[in-house]
């Protein structure tokens, strides 16, 4: 293998933890494959960590506290971000870009905060700025998202980019068991982290639907302008409910592009919801990701893989890291952030939803024409009905059609103060084709 | 929206075919997205037709039947082929990137066969070479390999890469009928050309392995260099025979990258085999394409969309258009072509498959051991039979572990000879896990 004498590209690797040592150990064994796919060596500089002592895996002397001093070290080309968190990051990466470094970060919270300046950063001192790792570990999604279908017009992205969630989801379809318990066994497993709040209450979710959103819409959506709604609150009442009606509860990130009175806005939306046990989301379990992408030209196209983890992620590390290097080496760079098209994001309230309603109701004549009754004032069209009488009470499944998620949310609240309804039993919202 | 006043940059667009129209309507109804997305206009010099009076859908004034001349046009940045077929597209395309014109094209057949001269002239001038359309159409499925997995050491790709034989198949699974009655209704629907060749004989799936086995690999793998089988020997036993071992019959496109004794290589094929029913694959239908790749770190990811089609098609050569332009405004150039690896290619003989067998034997006992005898001198070792006696005849059913495809093949043509042997009902390779 002829590997050419070109000046090695040098890297400094933040931070030394799952992702990070794998990136390490990739980088080593892998030298004589990044050089010839780079046109040149690839080398760390060095990796800074809090505490050098706790990571005997990677050689001593590349270890260091200063971290400052390394993203500024004149000998560095490029800066791996594995750190994770706001602060200090975000002013390490700033510093990083404004001096011309290349940034490759796995940082999804970083960017779905703060993406707008981090790439104004860039722009200024001509930087590459990748994060395909950001996003759904392993699978690439981003760059076709940014390249592949930049000749296409994205209509929708939907899809579960949450392995600790997916993980619980799965496991309640299968055993039936409570939230609560599920969670504890998920945590014991590893599945989800002592403080599981990033993952179920959707806030990891949600910065990777602005992720999302900002490429397939060109247009800046930050972590705010996503409504997140997480999982705690599901039951093993909804789990059954939605079992059966022939469907399942995924957490969805969901980006669709609305088109109103010739108007374009943008919805992004994290939050529980049955889909078709047939739908091929459905099938993806335990802590896998898959996203669906609809283009006008290109059809539905979906995209599978594993969605964390130390190696997975480093591949997506790696892959935007070869880009990188070899932008330096040609002198080429990658395309920008693109966030031309400016389009407005649309209230929750304004998204359109189906929902579904179970209700435990009085077993009497003229139960349905009230609910029904309810369901019309607020100009929401029924489109199914289940009626099960159970000796004195009585159970309500109620599907709707597509309606504004305000006026669904309107109705479900007059309908629970009705006194025929005894309980609402389960309220989800439904995606995906009707089975 | 704010258009900068770059100079735009000119496509000569090669054919106006089904993929060829679709382009031109893109390239003028998205014409602001895509200058936004460029940093430029991007405007139709010209597009060569034969016949410029079949073409009433785009504006007169832009066909022309000189070819060579719209190619060194000094006016055209980059050629669009969607012609197909090697001559004279291969002279065009040659001539063009000699002459520092930047090429997107959808031409698998000239990529397998010519891929080599191609690039050579690509980088000579430094022009780019994109080439997204030839394989599952619409999937982001080229760029992915040659990018996103750049740090990673990729070990498979299997998929189902051609949409013709994969109706043909699926239709066959799904009303029992024969491969010639089938193949009629496909060509009466559209589904299957006049001359359905290339498509049902495997070349077409066979230039895509290749296409994929180069990038995955980083070698050069051409279509002679691809070990090719159609679906024109399948018969309705042999999709019955699958359909009782709860599998399924598809065509596949198989690229592995193997180790024995420390060398490595690589094997490519192209053949009908039987996966499971629970495999992801197994429920790709129609016309889809669907493509699984396995690598170190990343595991095992999967892409699934339309691999055929005017727009979707259209929609994969639009991409690659955007990105060459992007290039050209900034004066850059993608990633080149990356044959440093340069394993070598298995023969089709030392490829390590497993088989399925189907029997009809003389009932009496001993048949088994015979049978078996035959496998176990040629080393082959077997993982599950079936026997079950029918009057004066029997059927055996018999799945092999993993052998040298030639032993397999030489235990096959012995065991047809076996006078208690009345007949091979059904052959055929198994892929996918044990179910």
């Amino acid at each position: 293998m002829t590997v050419s004498r070109t000046k090695p590209v040098r890297v400094a690797l933040l931070g030394c933890g799952t992702v990070g040592s794998e990136v390490a150990r990739l980088l080593h064994e892998q030298a004589d494959d990044l050089a010839a796919r780079v046109g040149a060596p690839v080398e760390l500089a060095g990796i800074a960590v809090r505490r050098p002592n706790r990571h005997r895996d990677v050689p001593a002397d590349l270890l260091t506290t200063d971290v400052d001093g390394l993203v500024t070290d004149d000998g560095v080309d490029v800066v791996v971000e594995v750190i994770g968190g706001i602060e200090p990051t975000r002013t390490l990466l700033l510093k990083a870009l404004s001096a011309g470094r290349s940034v490759v970060t796995a940082n999804k919270a970083l960017l779905a905060e703060c993406g707008a300046e981090l790439f104004a950063a860039a722009d200024a001192s001509g930087a590459d700025l990748y994060f395909e790792a950001a996003v759904a570990g392993a699978i690439p999604l981003l760059r076709p998202l940014r390249e592949s279908l930049a000749g296409d017009r994205i209509t929708r992205v939907m899809g579960i980019v949450n392995g600790t969630t997916n993980y619980i989801l799965s496991a309640m379809d299968a055993t039936g068991a409570a939230y609560g318990e599920t969670l504890d066994e998920a945590t014991r497993l590893g599945y989800a982290e002592a403080d599981p709040t990033a993952d179920v209450d959707g806030y990891d979710a949600a910065s990777k639907a602005a992720i999302l959103a900002s490429l397939a819409f060109h247009t800046r959506v930050t972590s705010a302008d996503v409504h997140r709604e997480g999982i705690a609150g599901i039951t093993a009442a909804d789990v059954a409910a939605a079992r059966a009606l022939g469907r399942t509860v995924k957490l969805l990130a969901i980006c669709e592009r609305v088109t109103e009175n010739g108007e374009e806005s943008v919805s992004v939306r994290v939050h529980p919801a049955m889909i078709p046990r047939s739908h091929p989301l459905a099938g993806v379990g335990g802590a896998f990701n898959a996203v669906f992408v609809e283009a006008e030209a290109a059809g539905q196209l979906m995209f599978y893989g594993q969605g964390a983890g130390g190696a997975p992620t480093a591949s997506a590390v790696l892959g935007d890291l070869v880009a990188v290097a070899r932008n330096r080496v040609v002198g080429g760079r990658g395309p920008r952030e693109s966030a031309y098209a400016d389009l407005p994001v649309r209230p929750m309230g304004e998204a359109r939803t189906r929902y579904h309603v179970s209700l435990d109701v009085a077993d009497r004549p003229g139960v349905l024409a009230q609910v029904a009754a309810v369901f019309a004032e607020h100009d929401v069209s029924i489109a199914a009905v289940r009626q099960e009488g159970r000796s004195a009470d009585a159970s309500l499944v109620i599907v709707t059609h597509t309606a504004p998620d305000a006026a669904l949310r309107s109705t479900v609240d007059k309908i629970a103060g009705l006194p025929i309804v005894r309980e609402v039993v389960s309220v989800m919202r439904v995606e995906g084709a009707e089975p």
